[in-house]
């Protein structure tokens, strides 16, 4: 890459109104790395990091949240990750900016990791820094670290006052770096004013919490969603009470509730590893009567919500990879058309040709193989948020499907986290991802509708089609693709419901040869 | 980057004598990661890894040695880490190439990584990617990961005829990966027939062991030991028994040592850690009759270690960076020579005229409070190696010191793994080492050095001196700097010993902000 750097005593040094931190200036942007934005006692609420004297370094990440169990993806090819070490003190978050003029007031986008409630971080992906997108939309990026899993989300609010919100403490965590943003960024040449929080994964979910969390009006301006919602079942099924477990295993009785404040993590670790190899995962946010309310769809459009801009969407073959499949001879684009018919009859059987004529009608540019590999997960759960929204009346929510088929394996649909590089304008160091002349084509029009998005609550880019809203009238879908292509969503929404209620095996991506040889599982 | 990167089902795969392998071609080069070379039970010598059907992905790294503290360096910013999963089954290596033409026969370059005999891994720092460098010299380049620590250097021999080895269960590993390549490289487009084996800081050390382990004879023929010998001195004092201490702390019988296969990692963590803070770093591989009879100062020079060409060297500045420095005003090239001096008179006292006299008569070139900033951790064992050897009467024994030095705050000595981005040609792309038109310069010095070594036995570089061997007769020593030099290490060494006698408390990075700031530590 042959960067030039700058980082000397002196220089760049930002004076917040905490105290002053000193960063890097790479090839003309600004990165300030591992920035404590908050303390916190284990299960307690986070409080404002204390001002300090002289000059902090600011040039190494932070620790990462513990993770009941670090996984070794085997999606690493496609999904570059960055490990890191892990520590309990981990309220730490990292800007990158074009200057730190506190005149200057930029758009601020704030990111929210994946790893559902349970894993990930800030730096995770190679594709989270934020130094193209700061430099390409002159933007100001933060990215952060916060509490997860059983440090971030176990409900002890039956023990006692002081945990009343332990089952929210990583929301919490959040909250306290949209304050630090708020108190802070000026300094570093960001607009408090305008503020846009956006997150896949789980951090599309840690979005959508922000939405219905009272205490966060006020802290962020525009919303994005990446897939982050999943449908909800009327009526499924609860986990164990997973507070009530812990506890009986660590043989704590309630009178000494406070033991656990000093259990070793590797405590949790273990006992949470035992329940089942997913059962790491089974942590969100918890339900109360203050802090969080619930979805909009258990307890509707919270009221700080419904004058944000929202952007949701999600990706065409989220988990339904079919790289490194050993589903015929891997290569989906190298079927016939008769071929690839007979594998749909036999998977869905009576309901194939309605399925077929549906899909061909949402999507007449794919080929029909394609069917077999459209994500089911997210995309129910994007149309009823689309719907929430429109039907409450509001104008200002934003459809969007990336549907870019990628390289790798001979042509793969878009797969879980595959737009994060083109919205981070890093497409092109993504290995798997590299088109020559057509990356850089999406990822501009990607990333620009994002920070346009930022500057002015609508999303827009030039060589893009106009994105409008969906509205209860105007059912606008936004489709990145080769050649982005803005219509209605109907057709899709027909092929989605019908899919819902002729539910099949999906084919899916064949971990075999890669879990036997790496031991991975796969991360939400 | 922009890489164009091939990864089809049926592209790239070569066909070692175990299997097939399908890795990835980027920007021409063949990459294959994560091969597994051994399998082992805990403390047992490894077993070549079984034969397999069908084809195996090599496209994502393995899983890395359980380490007892993995720290997080307050140094990533100089050294750009990585870390990664680990996992007990740590086998893995690593192999970037040109072509994997079997009749090319490229010389093969095997990496032992640093990190003491306690941890790191073959993917450990940002520089140890072999891409560059394999396209620069047309070279194989290997790196590896093997056992550390508890699991690669614990001594049961006392407990059983099975663990006979188990102090030496990590070098173990390492000549299983030696043998992996005598046997399969060549479907690489190596020669099998011309391996180097180069590593720092602790690698070096690995380096300098196998030189002197009998049964790694004809695995490898030529050696490089970077920052690897720290000089030895007579009646150092022993550390408590390792092997001991943990039995009884887990209450392990030796009638029951078979139950110390089953301990969890964690408890080897806590019970050593509890130790103290660097007693974690307390391994290496253990003295015996047969496998290790101890180093050249020890043992005199092994037979097979003879014939084979050695450099040895370091890096001017090593573990006395003055980067982050608090030392007056942390930036050591704006004092007058004036204000140096009284600081080293300071220091020194009495004998800082010769000191200072030696140095500017050893380092024409440098600043004289430089003096202050002078390695003296591995200088002198590095003298030490480089004597043992042409007192043999041995004439293939090559010096070098790396003593340029790096832009960041102002001008700072070249630090401890300083010169490995100039070896593996990836100066450029970490952040600190960057000068424009300099670096490129000095990495392709740098780099085609250890290239042609590998392939001819002798270093040597368009560009720079001719780089002769230290022998009885003559001390040649090269000095890779913006202007690289060879010459007499005399005047240099004259400064060790009078250094070596005239101890100061170094100078030394002051690193409080940071260590406050992340709770890191050094690493070594």
């Amino acid at each position: 890459m042959t960067k030039q750097v700058i980082c000397n005593p002196d220089e760049p040094v930002v004076s917040t109104p905490n105290g002053k931190l000193r960063g890097l200036i790479v090839d003309g942007t600004y990165i300030f790395r591992g920035i404590k934005y908050a303390d916190a006692r284990r299960f307690h609420m986070p409080t404002p990091v204390k001002a300090w004297e002289g000059v902090k370094e600011a040039i190494i990440y932070g620790p990462v949240c513990p993770e009941i169990q670090t996984v070794q993806p085997s999606d690493n090819y496609t999904v570059p990750h960055v490990f890191y070490p892990q520590d309990e003190d981990c309220q730490y978050l990292n800007i990158w900016t074009q200057s730190p003029d506190p005149e200057r007031k930029r758009p601020v986008l704030v990111w929210l990791h994946g790893g559902g409630f349970a894993t990930g971080s800030g730096i995770e992906h190679f594709a989270y820094d934020g130094e193209n997108m700061s430099r390409f939309g002159d933007v100001v990026v933060v990215t952060l670290n916060h509490r997860l899993n059983v440090l971030g989300f176990l409900d002890l609010s039956g023990y006692g006052e002081e945990y009343r919100y332990s089952a929210n403490a990583g929301m919490a965590d959040i909250i306290e770096a949209l304050r630090w943003v708020q108190k802070s960024i000026e300094a570093f040449g960001g607009d408090p004013q305008n503020v846009t929080i956006f997150g896949q994964s789980g951090g599309g979910g840690k979005v959508a919490a922000l939405l219905q969390i009272p205490s966060a009006a006020g802290l962020f301006h525009r919303a994005v969603i990446q897939s982050g919602i999943i449908r909800e079942r009327a009526g499924k099924e609860k986990g164990p009470d997973m507070t009530e477990l812990l506890l009986r295993k660590l043989e704590i009785t309630p009178e000494r509730i406070r033991e656990i404040e000093e259990v070793p993590y590797y405590r949790f670790q273990q006992i949470i590893s035992d329940l089942g190899p997913h059962v790491f995962m089974d942590f969100g946010p918890g339900r109360d009567d203050d802090f969080y309310r619930g979805s909009i769809f258990e307890a509707g459009i919270c009221e700080h919500a419904k004058n944000i801009p929202v952007i949701i969407g999600n990706v065409l073959g989220e988990f339904c990879q079919n790289f490194a499949v050993t589903c015929d001879d891997g290569r989906k684009n190298s079927w016939s058309e008769e071929k690839a018919e007979a594998l749909i009859r036999e998977k869905l059987g009576e309901p194939a040709e309605e399925a077929m004529e549906l899909f061909r009608k949402a999507y007449p540019g794919n080929r029909i193989q394609d069917l077999l590999f459209t994500d089911r997960v997210f995309r129910p759960g994007t149309f009823d948020y689309l719907k929430a929204r429109a039907q409450a009346g509001l104008k200002n929510t934003y459809g969007y499907m990336f549907k870019m088929e990628q390289p790798v394996y001979g042509g793969t649909l878009p797969w879980h986290n595959a737009e994060i590089p083109y919205v981070f304008h890093n497409a092109d160091y993504i290995e798997p991802s590299y088109i020559p002349g057509i990356t850089e084509l999406v990822q501009t029009i990607v990333c620009e509708c994002w920070c346009s998005f930022a500057e002015k609550g609508r999303p827009g880019a030039v060589g893009a089609p106009v994105w409008l809203p969906y509205t209860q009238n105007q059912h606008a879908m936004m489709y990145f693709d080769e050649e982005c292509e803005a219509k209605s969503a109907d057709s899709e929404e027909e092929l989605v419901n019908f899919m819902s209620q002729h539910p099949f095996k999906m084919i899916q991506q064949d971990r075999s040869v890669t879990a036997e040889f790496f031991g991975g599982g796969p991360r939400v």
